[in-house]
């Protein structure tokens, strides 16, 4: 088939980006540019909530959630998980954030050869023990094999279709002035699990990731009938990407306190050795949820009562002051602003 | 979350395959045995067809088609396209070989450091075009980037869903005996397309890859009401294999004739250089159709009448005779038996 001429003016200025560098997938600005000037407007024509965890699509009056993401998680086992777990719960989180029901899940795998077969029938196995307690399906797959030397071990792609069975609009857009957000636990487990093991850390005891399936808790909020404003998973860039987007997207400010945000002490002091903020450390279990006021105290009941969350709390409110920008009390008093990730941080965390 | 233990007894023998080559990658029967005997297994739980070109799913009464693919292919460029059209051309071929219209696709990049941007930006414009023709929407994505030398430029994975609005049950369980099997043209231009340039061989004229999508021919084929038994498009592995897994999977006897198999004379030249038999090599824009011999006619018409497809013409018939196999009738008269590709051809063609 022929192609057509390409129109050649590559949206992202050349001249100061004339390679990817791997911020570019780090969850910040860098990676938020590239989406949005690159991929939305060639591909999405401005129809589709390319930047939400999932997009919706309707089919004969049936709400779908559809998304995508591929891990290349190094190493590929971590305490608390591996990459095979992490394709699954990643992918039903992100369509839990639109309160989808998960079902469905396609796994593709891009291997390099070399990969002990025992490495990737341990990644199968934990694929499926995630799928079952998901309680997603994987009905589709794709095996492709790189030589030696171009790839890393394995990376996997895992797609996931939902369904939405509520009537509520989960994103950004139904934000509103007032709101409270709550978060279903402590921070900055995940990305420093995975540091530790890279770097060759050791803390007295070990720092596990916090990866988990999220469309338990979420299906029990709904089904409470929780009327949702906005859901989150605190993913590449953490908590604080998640919120500044949320705060662009939806043109509001948000105000959170810092001493209500948890951080294992173990985890502060991985922070304090390797120069991070556990604001931006990624999270694969947590999640941040905006609520009207008076939905608060049943949703932390619901939330607290299951055992892998009963630490979730309140961490701010949605503000008039500020639109756009998120803010943090800190713990001595002051208020800062809070920007997003801006280059690459943790490369490689999922 | 805590992981479970592994069950540790590998499906693969380990003493025989300690690592994963790349021929488990390459469509044949390593690859076969990989999905048949670990993946299928694991995922399956034999409620979907994981071995067919995509997943029927039934959601309210709506059938939907699911497939994924990732793309690999080096060099990212080849003449008549490129990794970008690839990953769309492939997966709405997978989806229209169920009969399926294809409605969405999610698009997964990983790419690896250093990319030139304009690279990434002619890939995108590419995907862009291939498709708005293919009549496909792209909604959701996501965007790896891996350290310099742990990739190989850029992997694209593709997951596609369609809706299928026709009764018939296009699968290989409906081919039967005396079925006529139909090909839209002729075969080896993709697999050698790429050799020709990893090679750095020159011809007389440039022989271009056949990639293209299916889905509109396959929509008229259906919408003229043809009975379609079985299609499938010839990708990995090439016509050979996708017969020879129709043959065992339908448990009849596939008998084709070779003097009917179009291939283009520089190809033919190409593979003799090469040392490939185009039985063998993988095609991107060629499919299959399993007809029962009333159809015929009509089906010959609608395809050739594509420019594209000017050269569609019967190849071969399903026989009693010998279930499970594929026989060939050579152009001197004899008749041989065509296996699968047993170990790796073409690697990363696709």
């Amino acid at each position: 088939m022929k192609t057509k001429e390409f129109n050649l003016t590559c949206p992202i200025p050349i001249s100061q980006y004339p390679n990817v560098l791997l911020a570019h997938g780090g969850g910040g600005t860098l990676m938020h540019n590239l989406i949005e000037k690159m991929f939305m407007p060639e591909f999405n024509a401005n129809e589709q909530k390319i930047m939400h965890d999932s997009a919706e699509l309707l089919l004969d009056n049936k709400r779908l959630a559809f998304t995508t993401d591929s891990y290349v998680v190094n190493p590929l086992f971590f305490p608390g998980g591996d990459i095979g777990s992490l394709s699954i719960h990643g992918t039903v989180n992100d369509l839990s954030m639109s309160g989808a029901k998960p079902l469905y899940l396609s796994a593709g795998f891009i291997i390099e050869e070399g990969l002990q077969m025992e490495t990737l029938w341990k990644i199968v196995q934990s694929m499926k023990m995630a799928a079952e307690i998901s309680g997603i399906k994987i009905v589709t797959g794709d095996t492709k094999v790189v030589d030696k030397g171009k790839g890393d071990g394995i990376f996997i792609n895992t797609a996931g279709i939902g369904v939405i069975e509520h009537n509520l609009n989960i994103n950004p857009a139904s934000v509103k002035l007032g709101d409270t957000i709550i978060i279903n636990g402590d921070i900055g487990r995940h990305g420093i699990a995975i540091m530790a093991v890279r770097e060759g850390l050791e803390f007295e005891t070990s720092i596990e990731s916090d990866s988990a399936p999220l469309n338990d808790i979420v299906m029990k909020l709904i089904n409470a009938g929780i009327k949702i404003h906005c859901m989150r998973d605190l993913t590449r860039g953490g908590l604080s990407s998640a919120l500044v987007e949320i705060a662009q997207s939806a043109k509001v400010g948000i105000n959170i306190v810092e001493k209500d945000i948890l951080v294992r002490e173990d985890v502060k002091g991985a922070c304090e050795i390797l120069g991070f903020d556990p604001l931006y450390i990624a999270n694969e279990g947590r999640f941040v949820t905006f609520l009207p006021e008076q939905e608060v105290k049943k949703a932390l009941d619901i939330i607290s009562s299951d055992k892998n969350f009963s630490e979730a709390c309140i961490i701010g409110k949605v503000t008039e002051k500020n639109p756009g920008l998120v803010t943090m009390k800190s713990a001595i008093g002051a208020t800062r602003i809070v920007d997003m990730l801006s280059g690459e941080q943790l490369p490689r965390i999922c």
